[in-house]
């Protein structure tokens, strides 16, 4: 697999500044044949997991050989890797604290560098606050422009990647518990229980004590009623039909979900 | 009149998760040649009426053959159906809930089908509630790459197209009464009455019993002084100089609005 | 140094509505091999200070001949010039309010003219709210495509073109005195005292009568504390780690910070 000439942008940088438009013009003033695209930059400031599932639930729509650079840095200046990754569908670039390995867990790295190698910065003597400009995004241009992965900095072990895991659900046979992972714009309450944990059964998601109804489809239940579903990311999802079930129902992020198989 | 390679979208995804990105993922895969261009991500969830205003007020500033995407889909997975349109100027593509009556107002439909051949979708079993991913964005990467239409599915009568259409207008021969059909980030509200409703004639917008002052751009009247002009999408619209009229008059969305000829 | 291609956005217009969209459409309309990135389009309503501060803290990181637009318009339709301005490593297009002055401040005007040849603009008839589509997008393409700048319209004296500078700093031999010039997303507070001022010295910032540590990089001091630090853009910046100085500290825009050194 080589690079294709498209990265992909995702930080918690926000549209308000300009940040990510001076990551552009690094890359731009690499090479301004390649095609940058914004996954979001929406992620909330500093928010690792939010960003490690939207990377994970973004990448497959991209053709193989993209270079996806994300940037949520808490870290940025202290200690923490700068690295780059391959894997099986394209490339990593970013800081190692564990926005990647939702990506890494269904795609194994197949080899990663920490980016020691200076030539490929935007300057070596980097801002202390910003390696989006001057690390990550030069580097994921160099990549995506041809440059090998080993050229970037000394290799490491796959192994000592930074690892950032979701709770583990509770499985029994009639019940799995989970956890809220992720609220989108809409309100959606997406679980962190994958569409193949009630592959071929029936199901009903617990909300307040009571089963609410399994749908295909949002509009399957009348207006402001709320409704779980198979999300379009492939997780479980409980959604309102034209309004929000984290407003209706007054859930967020990390609180637990029950679903009942029978 | 053939494709040109540029996309546009509109939808009500917002910029917080990565709906859009993938969007551009699922086109770059298709043909990473094309250029998508965002008319707006930020229509209020579900708003088909705001969705039809933003795209009557854009599509004429792209050259002939492009294809516009516009995805506000209250009625995803459900029995409405999917649709790709020719016109004059270009190609409509996504779900028929009369977000494209506004355009088709203008510029007649010369040719529309329903969606129906999988061959052009990312995948012959798409998600129930993401079609702009997995149908609309494909389709819309197909159509901008030279496919035909003929070739997206079956042709349908352009008539049976659904139409959301503006409230009427009531025109005497010294008034006329018309509505608030979109209020923008500035606060202008922008009304339903032309400019050709009023050309060639002296006229008065009356708000809160008092006619405004009429005039050609926001700075003819005082800081935080109200006003009325034809604003650039060619409608009526009210102004506060500096400052925000749907605040300071507590005007929004369908409200009426007087205007008086003299 | 001639144009390269690339076009950069700089606007207060939002993403809520098309204007962004639409000038991208004119610009395509001209020349669809142009690329267009943006900067921000989330700079205040009217805040022209705001606009040439992201202006300023932008334009280095592009390549030699980038075009920049840049539209914070509030006297749009009045007696304000529209101009062109080149310098030494690229082009500017937009009003003439002040907001290009920062960027002239660094690197002065070569030529300047005021945009008087109506051929390159989308109309003769301009709008009198939206000269970001009717003139400065298409003269920004014209630009980028290889139009010369005095075919633009009449030569100007660069010294005509409008200036808005920031408050003088108080430096003595202990003390520097000056004001916080930009808030950005995460709070940070950026101040109007650059680097180069307390180059080779100790210092520190005084807020609320006490002096706070000066650091590296936000994660030098434990979360939720606050430190003083040369940021990305090369200005003292006051900010705390992992979250926002400006609720903090409720200091905002314009506030005073005094600056020791020792």
């Amino acid at each position: 697999m080589s690079a294709n000439g498209i990265i992909t942008l995702l930080t918690d940088f926000g549209w308000q500044d300009v940040y990510v438009g001076v990551m552009k013009g690094a890359i731009a003033s690499i090479n301004s044949q390649l095609q940058a695209i914004d996954l979001t930059h929406e992620i909330p400031p500093q928010n690792i997991a939010a960003a490690r599932f939207c990377l994970l639930n973004a990448y497959t729509y991209f053709p193989s050989g993209t270079v996806h650079i994300a940037v949520v840095d808490p870290g940025v200046g202290s200690q923490r890797r700068g690295v780059a990754i391959q894997f099986a569908d394209g490339f990593l670039v970013g800081p190692d604290n564990g926005l990647f390995s939702g990506v890494l867990n269904l795609s194994p790295a197949i080899a990663a560098v920490e980016l020691t190698n200076t030539d490929y910065w935007r300057t070596p003597n980097p801002s202390t606050t910003f390696h989006g400009r001057d690390i990550f995004a030069p580097v994921g241009a160099h990549l995506a422009s041809g440059v090998s992965l080993e050229q970037l900095g000394n290799s490491i072990d796959p192994d000592s990647l930074v690892k950032l895991t979701l709770p583990e659900l509770t499985i029994t046979d009639n019940k799995i518990i989970g956890c809220i992972q992720y609220c989108d714009r809409f309100g959606n309450l997406i679980t962190n229980i994958p569409a193949d944990a009630v592959i071929g059964q029936c199901w009903s998601a617990i909300v307040e004590n009571r089963a609410i109804p399994t749908v295909q489809t949002y509009s399957d239940v009348p207006k402001g009623e709320i409704a779980a579903l198979i999300g379009s990311h492939g997780w479980i999802e409980i959604a309102v039909n034209g309004g929000s079930a984290r407003e209706k129902l007054q859930l967020d992020c990390a609180d637990a979900i029950e679903i009942k198989k029978f």
